[in-house]
């Protein structure tokens, strides 16, 4: 047994702070949604299987990782059971800019859910949440965002939940690419992900955002079922009516996947120490240290977002991704740092149209 | 949204005392266990994918449901992806009988502890479990339980908890039949698993036991890996000892996998909704209610302890495994109760040597 050590990190009100958009959580039944055009585009790459990634340093290294753990009879052969990739969602599968995807579900839901009731439209926080003003929004607080949510994801069921959100993600629209948020996906990773998968990587999402959410898309447009989907929830409650069994989504917070969170989601989920991982802020940071702390080959990445044009260009003063302690731990851990502008040929799949 | 139903169904006392020993809980990274000798018997039976059921109606309606649902173009095809089977684990593929094997793990752990820290022995409630005596092992109650559970399964990390779970399997053996408690599976089982998986099912565990104890084991006896077991759980925490990350275990319940709890863990761990699910307690109850209650071809089976010769005989009035409300239930949801003295050539894979 370890002694008591300098730091015990449970997720702190940063974490919470930092989660708590994306923990939006819950209810996920599968099934089909928008058809993405990706892939195609990866299926036919045999000979570079990441040709959205330009020649250099992170292209490189990731192929020789990928080799080297594959090569039977090698020193830093992996076992195909334990090939076990985690990724996070949110700035690094697909943006998050200018704010969580999911947040912008609760919104609309807000809306809705005052035309249906307008009284709420009255009544704070939903008052300034339907503003539409930013600055209203900002001052929300936690404890405002936290009742947005919880009257946004709950007091329905994971079914009827799972149905909001693949009918929000078909007609939804992001506001800078006036395109549905499942096409601000980062090409770079979806031919990351299938080239892991090629090479007998199980693939898995551990995400702060919420797992019903997340599970309404993830196997359509990254190839990732639900069952590899690890994030946010909320409590949930079965309930039996005669002959049709519920799960009720309740207005609590379950379990927060994010920060220290992560490897905690890890181990409940996966049950396995990963042997990559990818994330893109500081609430990827413990997820990279369980990762890649440990003996035997391990890959950490972690996506900086440095393209204000073609995406967005920020890290350690933004508000949403805050990318700092893991930058700096980032060398010494021999983390890959991925240069978005340098580093990526193409950032989503449409550019490529 | 469904209005208020009749029954809001969360785990109750009823279900925390009957999940008590069971939820035992956690830690658990994967590797390599006593080799069984399972593998080699199930393997070789192109033919008959079930050779240790008896012809009748249970194995008949297996099949019937396999070849259905696989059947391309038939009314009732499931495809691949949503093919998700779920088990019980004690009570539906090992044994549960005198008492939860976890249960035996925790006492002999606590013997190793009173070892080291003479002064417990002379405690309550560890003085009653270390007397060995039936009556005062009964008598120590929930309470008395619940403090032996978190004593045993916590203040390591799970990588540790790992190690032990592994190195008892290995010693430990099980009071009537001699043999380590992991030769104690169900053959006709065994059978059944290997050949849902051969029809594309992916298989999960379910159980109320603790999640970290089954996968220390699950892969190398049943071939289900440690992301496919669904189980009750003690809290963890994320430290981090300068270089070296851990996860350490926590005297704290964090989840009960049992009666309600059930459908709940599988829609946060599994987000699909199974389309067979196997049991043998009232504690799968709801388990089988929201995996058949649902359009689409189901499958409900209640494994029924008839053996007492073979295995052991008990039902409605057992205090381990007992399965009352779910008996009654079965006719008129179409479960298949099996009845193992009828239904089960073999029993364990040992027996066929």
């Amino acid at each position: 047994m370890r002694r008591s050590s300098p730091g015990a990190l449970r997720p702190t009100r940063r974490h919470v702070v930092a989660a708590l958009l994306s923990w939006i959580a819950l209810a996920g039944l599968p099934g089909a949604i928008v058809p993405h055009a990706n892939a195609q585009s990866v299926a036919a790459q045999a000979a570079d299987p990441l040709p959205s990634w330009n020649e250099g340093t992170a292209k490189q290294s990731i192929r020789a990782f990928v080799e080297k753990v594959t090569q039977e009879g090698g020193g830093d052969f992996v076992p195909v059971a334990e090939r076990i990739a985690v990724f996070d969602n949110d700035g690094t599968l697909w943006s998050e800019q200018p704010v969580y995807f999911q947040f912008m579900f609760a919104l609309d839901r807000l809306k809705e859910l005052a035309k249906a009731n307008p009284a709420l439209a009255g009544q704070e926080p939903y008052k300034s949440a339907l503003s539409g003003d930013p600055k209203a929004l900002a001052a929300l607080g936690e404890k405002g965002l936290l009742q947005i949510v919880a009257l946004t994801h709950s007091g329905i069921t994971v079914t009827e939940f799972n149905t909001l959100v693949r009918d929000w993600l078909k007609t939804a629209r992001h506001p800078r690419f006036d395109r549905p948020y499942t096409e601000l996906v980062f090409q770079p990773m979806l031919e990351l992900l299938a080239y892991l998968r090629a090479n007998g990587f199980k693939t898995f999402i551990v995400s702060g955002g919420g797992v019903e959410f997340m599970r309404a898309f993830t196997e359509t447009v990254y190839g990732i079922p639900p069952e590899q989907v690890v994030g946010s929830s909320g409590k949930t409650e079965f309930v039996l009516d005669g002959d049709v069994p519920a799960l009720r989504k309740l207005p609590e917070v379950e379990f927060i996947d994010d920060g220290p969170g992560k490897p905690v989601g890890i181990n409940r989920f996966i049950g396995r120490r990963p042997v990559f991982a990818a994330g893109n802020s500081d609430g990827d940071q413990q997820m990279l240290q369980w990762t890649t702390l440990n003996t035997g080959p391990r890959f950490g990445l972690i996506v900086h977002h440095t393209d204000a044009v073609r995406e967005w260009a920020y890290d350690r003063a933004s508000h949403i991704g805050k990318l700092d302690k893991a930058l700096d731990e980032a060398p010494a851990r021999g983390w890959l740092v991925v240069d978005m502008k340098a580093d990526w040929k193409t950032i989503y799949p449409f550019e490529a149209k």
